[in-house]
């Protein structure tokens, strides 16, 4: 599914790699700080941030995507206004809170807006609010105003890895990628760790490009690149309040090959999809669920989903161990009520390469077993640290491989095929989300 | 929910609390026996028993629910079969091996029972077989059929308290639940402690009564009976292979009220899937949300499983973390899904009784806050206890109470309304399930 398949052996290497996609397109600044503010009502002590990101010139050329969540969050609402304006020439984002159902939330967002479209010289409704972070709290509307003009001042930057680092929130590192087309490029980050079955996640993803594309065919190449990416993953099955993809182009560079176009956004697209499950929170393993063999692609995307999403397989797989048993429990628990009358009887299953199911049983021995195990292994990110004062705490904070548990179900029972990318369930996930509020 | 809101101090008190409930129906015997026998391909240690269930006379009484999942195991397979037989004459369960998807796990279980029905001098047909354990795995057919005489000889006991510790898996405490009946009774046992989303689950329910109801009346009651309460239950939202609810009358208590019946036979039901969501694996807080006000009882009940099964809001409740706006999350994943087009705008929740969201906004400060607190205190089961070699282990093996944490959902959409049970997600989960094979 990625297109790469990289190792880093330190922070460091990462950082430095990080550095080689986070290239600014032309006709973008952006810039970011932090507010001396620290949410009196949230219980972690951490900073807030402001990022900026600025067109040197307003765009008409731009599209963007939002959680399906019955309850979106202010800047949602507003970003979902704005898609009928004329041109947008800014996006902002706040960490920490993310301004969904608080009081007066949609009047807060749009009073925000405002004092950054002053600050800028644009009009308000040019601006595509972003926040992300606790839920239902009000915005520190004070302390932000108070720190906007050092955002603003700090515009310029030519590398995009302070902003992508600046939105996090549970996330370990940054995530950015880039793709070239012609002589332009896209380049995305974004930032999302928990609460993520894209539909969207607790994802904010801002696809920059200097690419001349118009907006109409922007905002129809945007709708299948994030299927295929962002709403073929899951971490943990939570469907977010505040889940955004932003797609913005400056125009600066003429595009020769819309299809050449199409595919690098799929392809960033992708590659941010399998870093946001890579850095899930408290993910040991990714796992990538390839099915193929289905009567359609909903179906097929439904047994993946059913796969990644089941707690007692991610458990497993968390602890290495091949309780394959699971794995087929949970593509039955979806078939059983998606497809009752489906012929399973020549239902596949391959893990790591290896066929352990077929014509309705398992084919498990001591060998396959072992087997299995070393294909867990290979595919784990870290072993857990021991707890501090009960709290478990991933050990790095950069991907050290992008290696996957494979996993493969061919249904035997049409054309269609879909892959899902997920994650397992560790004690690291239970502690970053019930031993202390993020 | 339940009928009961019991507390217990000890496991001795629990017990002897058992023993009020367990209680034989008159027409049934019942009887146990524990293999040498360790699975060699099972990591942790542990041992198998068998558990016989005996009419004195076959009876044509009897009803199943069983699994929807695509991958029946091979009892449920002949128990389907066995609902068209004229009578049964027993239940023959087993842990430790679930015989799902096995090789010739089929022809083992027919085998089996042929051999049961033997010792008892019935025929194979008259036997409904269960099993439980790991998937994928053969039956040890040759220790279980050496071990036969023994679970025969023993049979003849007035108390289920050994048959429901016998059938446990990673239960920590057996399950049972008495009503009286006029002169006669119901009385359920039962395990399941993971892989608990009943459509039906890794739940094996036996529900014996000496109350003479017809086959016919008996299989239309059995359907709504489990459809509110197990099939209102999650506790991780895997739908197991081997999910069995059987009813069997031995017709030996006169029946003068089938309403009567009726009524606790869905109270039975009801009491023993809180047990088991109270004991469920690594569950330190049971949640009970009520949804009203939906348009139908299939979105209410939808909202409460969105609920109960949404990571993040399982990881807060179990920190005692009032994160309640992941539980707005999870209503809003569900119903911005389900139903798009409701107007949300006089959705009302409460939890502990406490408003905390009206007219689109949460109404939270630090004293609404402090109360959430107290209210899942209150509901917890128990604390973790330091984990040994990096595996949480639960610190009790009787349930010191049974308040729930308790949420009400009002929709203001309409009439109907469901109530869901739930549990937390904790790191003994995660030790249960990644850190050991059960």
């Amino acid at each position: 599914m990625a297109s790469t398949n990289l190792t880093f052996s330190s922070r460091d290497a990462h950082q430095a790699w990080l550095h080689t996609q986070a290239v600014l397109p032309v006709g973008f600044r952006v810039g970011t700080t932090t507010l001396g503010f620290t949410p009196a009502e949230v219980l972690r002590p951490a900073k807030m941030n402001l990022t900026l990101v600025v067109l040197d010139r307003p765009t008409p050329d731009f599209a963007a995507v939002y959680t399906r969540n019955a309850f979106p969050g202010a800047p949602v609402i507003l970003g979902r206004q704005r898609l009928q304006q004329a041109t947008v020439g800014a996006v902002v984002v706040n960490n920490k809170v993310s301004n969904v159902c608080a009081p007066d939330g949609v009047a807060v967002a749009e009073r925000w807006c405002e004092a950054v479209a002053g600050v800028l010289g644009l009009q308000g409704r040019q601006v595509l609010p972003n926040s992300t972070g606790v839920i239902g709290w009000r915005m520190p509307m004070e302390a932000m105003l108070a720190a906007l003009p050092d955002a603003a001042a700090s515009l310029g930057q030519r590398s995009l890895v302070d902003a992508a680092t600046a939105i996090m929130t549970t996330d370990l590192y940054p995530k950015v990628r880039r793709a070239s087309v012609g002589p332009g490029s896209i380049v995305g980050f974004g930032k999302g760790a928990g609460m993520i079955e894209p539909n969207l996640a607790t994802m904010l993803i801002f696809l920059l490009t200097d690419v001349a594309i118009p907006r109409s065919e922007l905002r129809r190449m945007l709708v299948p690149a994030v299927d295929c990416s962002f709403n073929c993953m899951s971490i943990d099955s939570d469907t977010s309040t505040s889940d955004t993809v932003l797609l913005l182009s400056s125009g600066a560079a003429p595009c020769a090959n819309p299809a050449a176009f199409e595919h690098a956004l799929s392809q960033v697209c992708r590659d941010l999809a399998e870093d946001l499950a890579r850095n899930g929170e408290g993910v040991h393993h990714v796992m990538r669920v390839r099915v193929s063999g289905a009567p359609n692609e909903a179906l097929a995307r439904g047994v993946g989903k059913s796969v990644v999403n089941s707690p007692l397989f991610k458990c497993a797989v968390c602890g290495n161990d091949p309780n394959v048993g699971r794995l087929l429990c949970a593509i039955g628990k979806y078939l059983g009520l998606a497809a009752p009358e489906l012929d399973l009887r020549n239902l596949r299953i391959r893990v790591g390469g290896l066929a352990i199911f077929e014509a309705g049983c398992f084919h498990l021995d001591a060998k396959v077993e072992a087997a299995l195990v070393a294909h867990l292994k290979q595919a784990q990110l870290y072993a857990s640290a021991a707890p501090i004062d009960g709290v478990f705490r991933p050990p790095l904070d950069y991907p050290p491989h992008e290696r996957c548990v494979e996993v493969e179900i061919d249904l035997d029972a049409g054309p269609a095929a879909a892959t899902v990318i997920g994650a397992d369930l560790s004690h690291e996930y239970v502690s970053e989300n019930g031993d202390y509020r993020s």
